[in-house]
């Protein structure tokens, strides 16, 4: 896992020069389409990237996106004829999980235009595709997906960055290989002693951390066996924050946009009742933090919220271990999940 | 919080009596305006009832629709010219929160139709819409929300119905009294042994009662200081299955429809484990679960997931007080959450 993770910088920066031209491309077709909403379609880690992916789409690109439910097309067949024109982003490391096959196909049979976001681009999802965007993370031997979380993030803001034009996203794309390589030196492992012995915890994001907050709280369950669940850290006032008392972690990945609004306050509210706060985000922010993470605050926000996974996967590596498990043959898990 | 949630099945028959005229002209106008797609506004308990009506609305009424983040429109005010002419469905207790106001104005200024399900009539939010459902739960003490958030349901599945015209969610309109005065009456206190001492746990649904096993998860969380999670039954084996192991609780409230596909193989996967499962639903799905909690299955699946909610929330007053809390006053927790 610690291994495959590494290559993700590299990965990533390959996969931006071999998709340029086809990337491109595809945002011009996205913006002739001109679709009155996109939709997205993924499970488990992939479904993270695709919240990561509707986040830019709406924030960036004005476009609003939806969240298809595999069984909406694969079991209800319910997929509307208001698809027709409408790009449904498919999202899989393997491209062969059975409800999402049945869901881009019904998807399609209304209408839909299947953009695919897959790894194994000899898969059936892939050749499903009226636009293929390969992920290029190479062979994946780990169960748990790392470099190919990372490499679909970055797939979805050259995406993203090609279909809104915006020019934010558009020069983050040259920072890639750098922030990255940053993010995979930087050291998370002060986290894991707070953590060691932890059999439950929130991890907080928003905007485009929550997304990221998401995936870190998979993999702590999948790798760590620790029971984390992601909140944005403006729902979680809404009941959540009842669970965590004196000595519980709070793990908080703070974006570095507008939706810091109000996190500093919600850090010291975590804090005041003893909670050990673990941060990483700007200074201010996360001055309440009893452990701060290092990270690069000197880049674009969506860029920032890639690298936090980047360095998370370390921590979440050094934990296993840590914890008496192995973090590449994690128990129960297969690489392809078969659920119609 | 037990006597609050036992008025809901007299509130909800009132609301549909005395909103009957009101939610049949909103179906007209909403058909009339045949927008490409519709979106939802919410937070905590009310985004699960929005699930639920996304669920609806597209199972039932072919409408694809999206959850638009408060944030998308209180913080980043990026709200796309696309919701001209879509309905935002904002659903709140209160009325009150300020960022479903401010992403309601923002919605709104772009030309979305505000069509609001509010508990409280005379409240901002309320105010603002252009197609407004009263909830009718009347007013509401305990800090737990439960009559409203199944008012709002109803509310939900009556406005569905109305705007799609469907013959079977019509028809269920009709059994809301009697089904949920059996639910309130269905005793589930059988599964308060096996989760008294319970640190954590997964609560599962699918279809119409993933957004049931949601709201059941938060009231664990709040309520009873239980960290729960809830999950797509589908979803779980991508990961989460891996944190249940020998005598862990499991809460499975199964699906009576299509949903139900593949459930008994996955609660059969659980209790191979050795976990405690407890489960709701047709006889044959629930097989392997070692508790069995009853309930009625010759009704709407709609209706069904509805009546789970109102007979769990019996068992998370009972639970609550097991576990030495106070139901009516969990800690940490407000009526209106104002964040931005």
């Amino acid at each position: 896992m610690a291994r495959e993770a590494r290559e993700a910088p590299a990965r990533c920066v390959e996969q931006l020069r071999s998709n340029a031209d086809l990337v491109r491309e595809a945002g011009r077709q996205l913006r002739a389409l001109a679709p009155p909403f996109a939709a997205t379609l993924a499970r488990g880690s992939s479904d993270q990237a695709a919240a990561f992916a509707k986040f830019l789409f709406e924030t960036h690109g004005g476009m609003p996106t939806l969240s298809h439910a595999p069984s909406t097309g694969s079991l209800y067949h319910a997929t509307s004829p208001n698809f027709r024109g409408v790009p449904l982003i498919a999202i899989s490391q393997s491209g062969r999980s059975p409800d999402l096959l049945a869901a881009a196909d019904d998807a399609r049979a209304k209408g839909a235009v299947i953009v695919a976001l897959v790894n194994d681009a000899s898969s059936p999802l892939a050749e499903r595709a009226q636009i293929f965007v390969p992920v290029q993370a190479g062979p994946e031997t780990s169960v748990a997906a790392t470099k190919s979380f990372i490499c679909t993030l970055v797939a979805s803001l050259h995406l993203a960055a090609e279909w809104s034009q915006d020019v934010g996203l558009l020069g983050a794309l040259g920072d890639v290989g750098a922030v990255l390589e940053a993010a995979a030196g930087a050291d998370w492992t002060a986290a894991v002693e707070p953590l060691r012995d932890a059999s439950e915890m929130l991890v907080l994001g928003r905007g485009p951390t929550l997304p990221i907050a998401g995936e870190a709280a998979l993999k702590l369950k999948e790798t760590c066996n620790l029971h984390a669940e992601a909140f944005s850290s403006a729902e979680v006032a809404h009941g959540p924050m009842t669970l965590v008392g004196p000595g519980d972690p709070v793990l908080a990945l703070a974006p570095l946009d507008i939706a810091r609004t109000g996190l500093r306050e919600r850090l010291e509210d975590f804090a005041a009742r003893g909670a050990t706060v673990i941060a990483a985000g700007s200074a201010d922010d996360v001055a309440p933090a009893a452990i701060v993470l290092p990270m690069r605050t000197d880049v674009h926000p969506a860029l920032a919220a890639i690298a936090q996974i980047q360095s998370f996967y370390g921590l979440a590596n050094a934990l296993s271990l840590a914890r008496g498990y192995d973090p590449d043959r994690p128990p129960h898990l297969n690489k392809v999940t078969r659920t119609l």
